[in-house]
């Protein structure tokens, strides 16, 4: 139960399609990528400097898992955070449209395509979104189409 | 360079459309779920074994970032880790099947569904291939559809 004075968290009737806007911003460094990579996805390219610039990709890129994450927390930090979020089903046409390359600076974005209440469940309702990183180039790098449940 | 004594890594030409297996196990701790919620998804159901209980996900959840990063560590260790992975475009059909709960124990099995020699670039190809992740019950939790590129 929440205590008397915290806020009511929105539930699904506060979505409209064509609502958006930013999800903040992110800087990308040596050692998150390489503590991600670590953890996560230890792949030459990830892990270190010099195999990342004789790779394809250019440059010492973080995981496609690692910026998928780092707009996860954007999205839970800067918006689900005041939601009644019943998490998501999951997500269609995940892009890695460019490498994310240490020294990078993302904006996360977001735009409700279209607001659904369950047909079979009264309690809550599905708000499908798109979700898009760009880098300091004004270049989009990773770009998603999800679902949000949510509480009504 | 690799070393003289360095196994060769496996090309493009390696993969056919069939192959497939499991791509290992991995055992789901509260700890582990709270680390990995509190880095990257910071949502109650995730990062607090009651809140879990209390939500409709009806227990103490991973983080659906947490499965797939898991599954990506499975295949970094398991598969691509004798092979000359360039990257990947992306993911479709990303799905969260049901709740990773803490205690499960999940598997990770993959199928190639088709080999691609790219048109236009005569280093590499395309393997498309689907992964999965069941639980101790049989019960699948995760799948996904992706193209790694390879090297030639």
């Amino acid at each position: 139960m929440n205590p008397p004075d915290a806020p009511a968290l929105k539930g699904f009737e506060s979505f409209t399609a064509g609502d958006g806007g930013s999800l903040g911003t992110v800087e990308i460094t040596a050692a998150d990528v390489v503590a991600f990579a670590s953890d996560w996805d230890p792949q030459p390219f990830h892990l270190d400097a010099e195999a990342g610039r004789a790779s394809p990709l250019g440059g010492h890129a973080a995981s496609g898992w690692h910026t998928a994450s780092l707009l996860m927390r954007l999205l839970a930090t800067n918006l689900l955070k005041g939601v009644k979020s019943m998490g998501s089903p999951g997500v269609r046409d995940l892009k890695w449209l460019r490498p994310v390359l240490v020294g990078d600076t993302l904006e996360a974005t977001f735009a409700v395509l279209a607001v659904r209440p369950s047909a079979t469940r009264t309690d809550r309702g599905y708000v499908d979104a798109s979700f898009q990183m760009t880098n300091q180039h004004g270049e989009p790098v990773f770009a998603m189409t999800t679902t949000i449940i949510v509480g009504r």
